[in-house]
């Protein structure tokens, strides 16, 4: 169940060497058709890597044959010479995918290319450029789970999930194991449909996936230099469906890997969902729940197991939400502990031992709600990010 | 060299029982005047605890006579209740400091009531009350020691500073040992001069002080529901310094207790400073380094003496500021790591080993700059605010 489940797909993963373990870092999706349509998005980080820009590039012709992918190098602060790098990299696949077994009759302006892994540093492409070759050779309708291996960085474990339509598929795979808030350790997301689907009809249904799922895993203002998305179409189905049946299909997808990110988050020892009720906006509530997502005093009390409402009531102070401070009441796991901004239920009461958190902060203001994802801050993560440059 | 060092003020500090450690917990700092003038700085919270709501009350009246702090509870959270406590506690001032040895002709109008220790629990009056009595009765000219010694919550030393002027001078005394980014565990500072000068003028010195030392040690957007400043005058030197004069000495002693604050940071390994230059504006050069400063992957990092450049760049490149990412150059301890967005002088060759750190980013877009001081990220600082609810 993976980016090769829907029809008119192929994949691979190949080890190049780019990654000091040796496993497998170089990825390649190929869209066989008979459509090429694609939608994307990118990190709104103003510091982009040289692939991010040149995918965007790419994007703009509506059409995309195949994505290069690779783990091991983020080619991201790397200048006119990175940028110059990731366009060759483009100009090897177009040429081995042309003369390849399957001839696929494309150019490097038809390729997306993705990069993951150390900021600053020129990827080695001597390395890379065969790895490609390889990976073009390597290409199979089952290859996805491969695909998924080889974006793989810190994560612990491969990313991937298939939505059934009726008569058609999504299938998508994702790497990022950072820390989801503040910083999403580059995602990078491949997403692959058998369904009969225009870039617009694309568009629509990532937008709307992305802004309910991976933009509430704590991310927006915090995004890496790489974050990229990627829907692409093979209409090899022949079946199109709505755009509502599309959209939905498209956000199950999305839903079910950004869990598996927040699982798999470097150190975590907390899945938590922090839902924010009776919001004026739906704005009003993705602030509040993003600003308690991020707060590390929130965050390290989770860790120790403590229901410190005191800190998740000065986090939503912060915020330029309405509300009024003694109406709030907050719930941990179920129990009420804070009712009109004061102490309500008997913290003692909430059970924190398993793994699953959720809070609940209703604002009393409106009708509006929406939910973050977050994680812990744990000594496993300090541990991580202060031994592992990324 | 305390609040007691300028004429015009007593002090004094005692153990209530509020505080399980048996320490000091009940501080006074009383103002004999002959002036009585006053300014403050209260946090931007909108979750604001009891003792910061009646204090911006008294302090509209432009009059401060006496200070009453305590720690071992914030009487955040806490309600009507809470509010009828603080009252309670400034009337029970008042009615003693009337009745004393020396007495003051003083109301409770003329009482300002600072507090700081865990949220969301009442205060335990029947140990409060009986404390304040005992301070009133221990107030000396040389108990400035003592008052800030009973203002400790997490800090591992009190905090006090004077700066001299040409024949008065300013004290103050601060605690907040908190990580001070993302949040400033409440940070009280009581400040005291024998200077002649109206509110205005204090006002004046004051806003310009806190805009450049404690808003610069990462706080503003995640202030705690307490952080509290005041600025209190007694004239008893009889000399009126000009405005510039004031504000340079009341700027001065909040850069030294800053500072202070900074060094005695919940399990901190860093002192670290953020100089932005080369700004278009200084509140561009500001957004740049409080990003950096909130940066989880930079303060890893550095807890790692890891001179991650990328890291950096990826936060910059969150902001709005102005910059072009192929502009920007970044030295971590003087050795310009990056230079044009790419990578420059060898990492190798940055000196991590010692507590202080300093990174400077040129934006290269004006001739604007500001300093943030943060510190890093460290498995103390995981294990403080995971066990330690506040």
């Amino acid at each position: 169940m993976t980016v090769t489940t829907p029809r008119g797909f192929r994949a691979s993963g190949v080890a190049a060497g780019l990654k000091t373990s040796g496993g497998a870092d170089v990825a390649i999706v190929v869209n066989d058709g008979p459509d090429a349509t694609v939608a994307g998005v990118f990190t709104g980080n103003r510091v982009k890597a040289a692939p991010v820009m040149w995918s965007q590039q790419v994007l703009k012709g509506g059409v995309v044959r195949a994505v290069v992918l690779n783990s091991g190098g983020a080619n991201a602060c790397t200048g006119t010479q990175g940028f110059r790098d990731t366009h060759a990299t483009a100009e090897h696949a177009a040429a081995v995918l042309r003369g390849g077994p399957k001839p696929l009759l494309v150019g490097a302006g038809d390729i997306a290319v993705c990069s993951t892994g150390l900021i600053g540093e020129m990827l080695p492409m001597g390395k890379l450029l065969p790895g490609v070759t390889a990976a073009v050779k390597a290409l199979n309708t089952d290859g996805g789970a491969r695909a998924a291996e080889a974006i793989m960085t810190t994560d612990t474990v491969a990313k991937n999930a298939v939505v059934q339509g009726d008569g058609w598929s999504v299938g998508g795979m994702a790497k990022g194991a950072g820390m989801l808030a503040p910083a999403l350790a580059t995602m990078l997301v491949v997403l692959t449909t058998d369904a009969v689907a225009g870039s617009e009809a694309l568009d629509t249904a990532l937008r709307e996936a992305t802004r309910l799922t991976f933009d509430r895993i704590d991310a927006d203002g915090c995004m890496s230099t790489n974050d990229t998305v990627l829907l692409l179409a093979s209409g090899a189905s022949d079946v199109q469906p709505t755009q509502e049946e599309l959209t939905a299909a498209v956000t199950a997808l999305c839903h079910d890997l950004a869990q598996q990110l927040i699982d798999d988050a470097e150190g975590a020892t907390k899945h938590i969902a922090i839902e924010v009720l009776g919001a004026a906006s739906e704005a009003d509530a993705v602030e509040v729940g993003r600003t308690v997502a991020r707060n590390n005093l929130v965050k390290t009390a989770l860790f120790g197991n403590d229901p410190n409402w005191g800190r998740i009531l000065a986090a939503v102070g912060t915020t330029q939400a309405a509300f009024a401070p003694d109406r709030i009441d907050v719930a941990v796991n179920g129990v009420w502990v804070c009712r009109g901004g004061s102490a309500a239920d008997d913290r003692s009461k909430v059970d924190l031992a398993g793994k699953d958190v959720t809070i609940t902060v209703h604002l009393h203001e409106g009708e509006m709600s929406a939910t973050i994802w977050t994680t812990d801050l744990s000594h496993a993560y300090v541990h991580e990010n202060s031994a592992y440059s990324s």
